[in-house]
């Protein structure tokens, strides 16, 4: 019997018994139970040489990343996550197994950590280099999903938390804001919300062409990592420069009324940094209002500017 | 702007308005509207080399082989198939878009054929070879889904059409049994199913293990089909043999209690091929009754046999 189907009766085996899963692994399809709330599901691929370098992260790091992407998808959505099927695709060599295992133990650990089931998934391997695909579902607010669409004229903007240099190491260990949305969408009526992946100034153009709205950044308000600073030693740029166009900082990005606004001070997870406008995309500071050239990871195809 | 962007805005306008998607591609999530019935949730991935050679197929039949695959567990489920996510990893090369481009309408064909709505995805390219991710979202029998476990002592074992051969091209055009799945549970109780991917002989292995009981196959019902004649003209095994043991076929293979199965017949999707009994794996010919060895493609790590 092969390495690869030892690995899959060793993932089978692991599988919990969870609420809402009726059938798990195992069978040609996982059974679900159905529930009233709007269903989310999403998927995102992580290969490696793009998304990860094995040399330099380890499998577990690996599994970490690849769920935790998918659960700050949820998370921009404002629902709970649910279950998880995983698409593999190994490299054949001497150590494969050990680093199936170790993959799954970190998408598994982030998964346990939200509550999320592993339901599923397709285990291959080949001679080229390691992919990793997790679909996500999960279930929307009663109220409904927090869409990229609803941002309005004169709401507020806000992030979850600081932002840039995540490429220092952060990028490995996404942190899905599921809590902290949660929270919040108790608190105030969210209009609009998407994960920062690109890269804040990146991610909020799609929130204001999907909202046909334009928004002013506070340079001064926007909560800068202290990785940001650490990699502007290096780059020579500023650490705002890589708050505003790092990508894969996963904190989220969302917006809400004016008055609402004012029910989130003191809120450590929502950290206002600008309001919405007519039209256009500009950067506040101490030289005046200027245009905001919205500037992020561009994926794969194209290197990052 | 890069061709992954085109491709991605490409993908977006061809997402059909369909009931039941609330959001399509474009946010960080689909959302689907609830049904009552359970949900059927399945994966399979396909890599170049393994799967197919892209020399040798078109990308448009890769498409609609990995589509197809999906389809086909939902089928195995006697569910009904409602919304997909595909993954893409694209190889970087000049003709990128129009391999991804046509890729994308193989899928698309056959998940029209079948009403399916392609609700999301994540496109990524690298240096390395093509991998097509599938999700596909079902909603199982209101009676629940068919399992592989629920064969019983005595059940009529069948399948609904021929075997054997699938490596001359039909492996390529997988045709998913919904149809012929929804008619058949239409007309009686299913206790048991699943579709033969890994071989008619394994796959019905599965079903033993998970239902704790055995079959006797009779040799001379077992349906054979023409590309199991030529392959065996090539690599001197009986017809018989490759029916019993090549993979892909995409034929259900399926039990139900015997009162039952006399409801079935005349009903050309339905070709009963033996009898559950209480172990072991037999197959009765001219020369009596012998043990069968459930023998078929072992993917990827092992060479088939």
């Amino acid at each position: 019997m092969s390495a690869e189907f030892d690995f899959i009766r060793w993932l089978r085996a692991r599988t919990p018994i969870s609420t809402g899963v009726l059938v798990g692994p195992g069978d040609d399809c996982a059974v679900l139970q159905p529930t009233s709330r709007q269903l989310l599901v999403t998927t995102d691929l992580l290969t490696e040489g793009t998304d990860f370098i094995l040399e330099q992260a380890s499998a577990r790091a690996i599994g970490r990343k690849a769920m935790g992407v998918n659960l700050s998808d949820i998370a921009a959505m404002g629902g709970r996550a649910t279950t998880a099927l995983v698409g593999l695709v190994l490299t054949q060599s001497g150590t494969t197994e050990q680093i199936a295992q170790e993959l799954y133990l970190g998408l598994e650990e982030v998964a346990n950590e939200f509550g999320v089931a592993i339901v599923g998934g397709d285990t291959n391997s080949w001679a080229g280099g390691l992919v990793v695909s997790v679909t996500v579902l999960g279930e929307a607010l009663r109220s409904g999903p927090l869409l990229r669409s609803g941002a309005k004229l004169g709401d507020a903007l806000f992030v979850t938390g600081p932002c840039g240099g995540s490429i220092l190491g952060r990028h490995l260990n996404p942190r899905p804001r599921l809590r902290e949305i949660a929270h919040l969408t108790a608190l105030v009526p969210i209009t609009s919300c998407i994960d920062i992946s690109d890269g804040l100034s990146a991610d909020l153009q799609h929130i204001l062409d999907a909202s046909g709205c334009g928004a002013i950044l506070d340079a001064d308000a926007i909560p800068i990592h202290a990785d940001a600073y650490e990699l502007a030693k290096q780059t020579g740029k500023t650490a705002l420069h890589h708050a505003l166009t790092d990508g894969e900082d996963f904190e989220l990005l969302f917006t809400t009324s004016s008055e609402s606004a004012l029910k989130l001070a003191g809120e450590p997870c929502a950290i206002r940094i600008g309001t919405c406008v007519e039209s256009g995309l500009w950067l506040r500071d101490s030289t005046g209002v200027n245009p905001l050239h919205p500037k992020g990871w561009v994926h794969a195809f194209t290197e990052p500017e």
